[in-house]
């Protein structure tokens, strides 16, 4: 790897993740390339603008592109994509990264980095997990309310716990030069079970309950079904040797119910209209507990209701 | 208790239940007395209009009443309330009854016997099962769309069976001859759980979800949760040794997936904004799943979210 201050990034997807990160990397002097979509000729011609809980920041100069064939190779390709499009991936991320690459993945959910490493078997994979509040308002303009810690830990086969490796200590160093707060940690899969105990309950409520998070918390009997569907995250979690404690399920309730009333990523894509991430989120969750024997009867009742909401769409 | 022709019988609840089987009993020749709440002057001054799939009846004179204390003292109480409207019960039925008194029970759920017994030592109740598509569309006019039957069970202490009563004959013989189908069975419980296996899917789902049974069961995943809700129901009859067979819920499925799209009555309540009958369908199950020990982690689930729903109103 090189020198971190040496490192180009390709952020793949500038939405309300992408733009923040990638933005905030620019503003710190790295060198930075976004591949847009439906923004492209907004951001090509007005930049990016970010009103942030960090700070205001306009960029009028950004490096866009509307394809990744146009793009230079860059040493690390950050995928902020909905995990609804990753069947892009194999025609997005080859051509954007300089060999062999490193993939820093800023999705929620679980299994995804087995799908990417499996079409770029050489790739360093690092997983992270956003804890961000941030929506993107017009094309390139991103509100960013609350939060940004980036959780960041390292992918091996079957998710191996690969300890703090040099790039994620390299990759720390960067986001935190650029004003982002970062966790690294030892074990991915781990930081991603404790990630889906808050995502599976709330995410999947929000959308089914038609309801805020300050509602979920402010009713006993869903509550006590959050705390239920956390628990069988737990055994999951479990069945994979990875453990996640009373006590910790009993203090994201309480942090939860100690947050501003928001609205999860799912049920904003279901109000406007967008695909959910059940795969990423659900899918990917129960076919790992159901290898392990386990029924989650829970959630995955909250799932099929879930899918029919979105097919019904 | 007197000859069939004699009987005299009390309406209470003069809804799209009551009055659409008091009102084929009087036309059959029976004395029937009908207690009113917001449609009596209405019943009062224009009777009692039926458009049926049995053939449309007009009522001009009908016994009608405001209060309990006004009717003449029957053999039967027929009650047909919603069961939200149970806790009126203690003072509507001691003034209606010719003691000992016959009480029939058409009403959905489970574990409401006990509570009428527990006021009314004495009395006799029968539970009846509804199975119609009836909807009240104004004052003392009633839609009967389809289907009709009422199954018949004696309750005894803690649900024992009773075998075909006496009561039980008698009052088929009655309805039959009212033009209204009737099964005769043996053991009541067993009739309420059979019957709680269609009422909690497809009531819960149908207001969680916003949809008819025909929507729940065109889809794989609610067709999928439907059925391990109906399994749930069926460890709790089998934890008070009555079977429900997968042969018997593979036929509840498959009739449903044939029924016309209907909305259930839940749903019609909660559009309706008028209170859901959870503990009667929902609470009383649990709790007599609970005292087995059975965890029923699906109808539990369903159960939370629609009191969420419900108290939110």
């Amino acid at each position: 790897m090189s020198a971190p201050s040496a490192q180009t990034y390709a952020v793949i997807g500038t939405g309300a993740v992408g733009g923040l990160y990638g933005a905030k990397l620019q503003q710190s002097g790295a060198e930075v390339h976004f591949l847009l979509h439906r923004d492209y000729e907004a951001v090509k011609h007005n930049g990016l603008r970010l009103e942030s809980v960090w700070g205001d920041l306009h960029l009028t100069e950004v490096n866009a592109y509307d394809r990744p064939e146009a793009m230079p190779r860059c040493d690390v390709a950050i995928v902020a994509l909905k995990t609804t499009q990753n069947y892009l991936l194999p025609y997005l991320l080859p051509p954007v990264l300089k060999p062999p690459g490193i993939v820093l993945l800023l999705q929620n959910g679980i299994d995804i980095e087995p799908q990417i490493q499996a079409f770029l078997p050489e790739v360093e994979i690092i997983g992270g997990l956003c804890f961000v509040c941030s929506n993107k308002v017009g094309p390139g303009h991103i509100h960013h309310l609350d939060y940004g810690q980036i959780t960041l830990g390292a992918y091996g086969p079957h998710y191996q716990a690969q300890g703090i490796t040099p790039t994620i200590a390299a990759l720390a160093k960067i986001f935190q030069n650029a004003g982002v707060p970062i966790q690294q940690v030892e074990d991915l899969m781990l930081a991603r079970w404790q990630k889906l105990v808050w995502n599976i309950p709330f995410n999947g409520l929000s959308v089914v309950l038609n309801a805020t998070t300050a509602e979920l918390m402010a009713a006993a009997v869903t509550r006590d079904l959050a705390r239920r569907l956390m628990e069988e995250v737990a055994q999951g979690a479990a069945a994979y040797d990875r453990e996640i404690s009373p006590a910790f399920i009993a203090q994201m309730l309480a942090n939860t119910a100690k947050m501003e009333p928001y609205l999860t990523s799912m049920k904003l894509d279901y109000d406007h209209h967008r695909p959910l991430e059940l795969e990423a989120m659900f899918q990917n969750p129960l076919a790992l507990a159901q290898a392990q024997g386990l029924d989650w009867p829970c959630i995955r009742s909250l799932y099929e209701q879930l899918q029919f909401l979105a097919d019904r769409r």
